[in-house]
């Protein structure tokens, strides 16, 4: 089913000079739309599907760009609906006046993500897939692109789609058992009921026990490095982005003040959290008290915290691993080019059972160490095969963490021998509960609300 | 002629979380090593040329990406060549990805401006063409863009080389006769000479007439804006951008620290130039002492001095007329919603033959007045026709001016009755210099140094 809609037109490269930029137009009058804007030897209407002509832009009296249309008709397109790619010259000018020229002529700006609202509301992915088509441009690493990617082709969907599948049964089942108690006995029903709903929570549970990985896969690692002045931060810095390539990205509706620096660690993305505060000052102690410092080392998933192997264990590096207690941390030991006045006795207390790493970032000595630490911190040193199903999108896993517990719920209730049409409301509750995951019986609201977070053109 | 090389690849689309990325491949090899990175239901092989496949892009063993492949044989594409461009998820990761599987399977990492080298070195376009490309793609405001979109349209070359021919002529009719005096008189010669040497002189002159302002709209106007504290001086910022739009751009090969903010006023760049050292201080004559600050000063195209309406003229406004003597500038007496203490008589001598506005930006008053006389400024009030030819490259605007030179030395020689031989060698020269701005017999070091300039991918 293809719902109707107006025709909508947006910048789908992103910003900047680049060497070729995209205004892409989705609906009914697309074709008709671009050809109001387009000079060249075929019209376009005449053009078949999935092929490319050269041209040029017209503003009506004069030509304005050159360009290649892409004409891509319904329904093989990526909205379901006629799609027109005109592929221009980039650059900031250029493709904003392409994009006047074809709102001129009666397209409407396309909303945040609304072409691919628009692949979902035409049913050509589920929501879960739409959610991967937005992380597969926000993925910081190979890794984090692989699980996107599997999401996008619709391996999440699948194993829902199992499990509902299962619940649906189980539920039917159980109308058949109240219509016609007398084909079955209300005993078996139970079983059947723990059976199944038993079922799905094991595989709930094996779907979040990926979450946090796949959280931060999908979002990186808020990564804070804390240490006295002179231990070596900036040097650990230098060497993890010297190391992995830095990936510096804009946070989409926010000015340029927030770029967010982002390094590769064997597929895991660290984002390198200012903390500056702490960094810089020569009173550590006191800079603590600071509630900006504070708050900048609350809101880190990891800690590195380095240490001065010449010197000797102060005050200062105390109040370090007190401020980071019970968060996760690797202690680095640095400078181990220069004579060791460190107490490591001391310092393995302190740092318990928390990994601890000896290095000479100068002489590039201990990096590969600490990278191997942060992978098995996160990751127990698995590599995920490819095809590994992650659950990485807080808005599944608040879902199927409500699911399991509407699934335990009916599941106590079946061993305690409630009445099956009770027992029968929770596994409704839970089949619904999978079936927002994948856009099913999801409200408009909601909708509306996940696509405005992807980046304009998509 | 197409010439043969390797196959090339590169990132044609802006860096950042686009919703579309594409990567180009052009050369004999491109349809063959995009077939190793592909899966499809038909080989790319058999797919006709200027056509859309949808497929995924495989790394041999899994599918890394979804993508739409458009295959386009040669001779109808950018480069002359075969070219590929696989039109991916955007995003940092995903592009990259296919980038790497393409230099994988052999093509290698495409140099800036590379694919439009070839296509100049493969005859499709010359290089004030070339050149055009490349100011596409920088073209701040759309009058900007038309020049640019003039000279890729061939409107420069056009011109060039009807010049070069007339100076042809003038050289095969001197060859003629030395080679045969007996057909013309030697006085005949001359006139010619006189004649030919001295319309292309005239044409030659035309263009540098338009070179100042092609500049501008190539490069921006450099702006700075000065007055005392309190002036108005941020309101005046505000006002330029919030009623044209801000132009926030990176300058290729450097870090973001650099980025440059342009404001389009009526079609007219303005580069905002960073003279906080002036702006923010209290003691403007001591700041004026400041390297930096003068350096600002000296560097920008257009000072906009912001005086109170409502105080009496200062010293520091008086030392600030003498710090801009002899630049352009324009007077601006902003708050005049304030009751007037100026001495506007005194201003008015200061300001001499330029521009005095009266504004209140915070009532939004006189905007349009500054405006107009930014642009009158440096058009003159004139609004191009859409067909005029700027000059507007620093190279095209030397060779031209050298080629006057050698064009009047020619000219004078004829005047003064100098041998037909001796004459011939400075219109020979005239000639070479011409070609060159259309890249005919070019060094090949300063081809390279040109593209280099290019962004990557294009």
């Amino acid at each position: 089913m293809i719902t109707e809609f107006d025709t909508i037109a947006a910048i789908s490269t992103a910003q900047g000079e680049g060497a070729i930029g995209i205004v892409r137009l989705s609906g009914d009058e697309a074709i008709a739309i671009a050809s109001h804007l387009y000079i060249g030897k075929q019209p376009l209407a005449e053009v078949a599907s999935h092929s490319i002509v050269y041209g040029h832009i017209t503003d009506g009296t004069n030509k304005v760009e050159e360009a290649m249309i892409s004409v891509m008709r319904a329904p093989r397109t990526f909205t379901r609906e006629d799609v027109i790619e005109i592929n221009c010259h980039g650059g900031l000018v250029s493709v904003n006046r392409v994009l006047q020229l074809a709102l001129k002529h009666g397209a409407r700006l396309a909303e945040p993500g609304e072409f691919t609202k628009r692949a979902f509301l035409n049913g050509r992915i589920d929501l879960s897939q739409a959610e991967g088509v937005m992380d597969l441009i926000r993925a910081k690493t190979d890794r984090a692109m692989n699980v996107a990617l599997g999401q996008l082709e619709g391996r999440l969907s699948k194993k829902i789609s199992v499990l509902r599948q299962e619940l649906l049964e189980t539920v039917a089942h159980v109308e058949v058992n109240i219509d016609y108690p007398e084909y079955d006995a209300e005993a078996m029903t139970q079983d059947l009921m723990v059976d199944k709903v038993g079922f799905v929570i094991k595989e709930v549970d094996k779907l979040l026990e990926t979450a946090s990985q796949g959280k931060i896969l999908r979002e990186g690692l808020a990564t804070a490095i804390i240490g006295r002045p002179n231990v070596g931060k900036s040097s650990l810095m230098n060497s993890l982005v010297h190391e992995n390539k830095a990936i510096v990205t804009d946070i989409p509706g926010t000015t340029r003040d927030t770029l967010e620096e982002y390094v590769n660690v064997r597929g895991v993305p660290l984002r390198l959290v200012d903390t500056a505060g702490i960094r810089e000052t020569e009173d550590i102690v006191e800079k603590l008290g600071v509630e900006r410092s504070r708050k900048a080392l609350r809101e880190a998933d990891l800690i590195l915290l380095v240490l001065n192997h010449g010197e000797e264990l102060s005050k200062e590096d105390e109040a370090l691993f007190e401020a980071v207690a019970g968060m996760n941390a690797i202690i680095i030991v640095n400078k181990t080019d220069t004579p060791r006045k460190i107490d490591l006795d001391r310092v393995q207390e302190l740092a318990g059972a928390r990994p601890l790493v000896t290095t000479a970032f100068i002489e590039d000595k201990g990096i590969d160490e600490l990278e191997t630490a942060i992978a098995n911190l996160f990751f127990e040193g698995a590599i995920e095969g490819e095809d590994a199903t992650y659950v990485s999108n807080t808005r599944h896993i608040a879902l199927l963490e409500q699911a399991k517990q509407t699934a335990q719920d009916a599941l106590e209730a079946s061993e305690s021998g409630m009445p099956i049409d009770l027992i029968q409301i929770d596994v409704t509750r839970t089949w619904e509960l999978l079936g927002e995951i994948i856009g099913d019986s999801v409200q408009e609201s909601l909708i509306d609300q996940l696509f405005s977070q992807f980046c304009l053109g998509k």
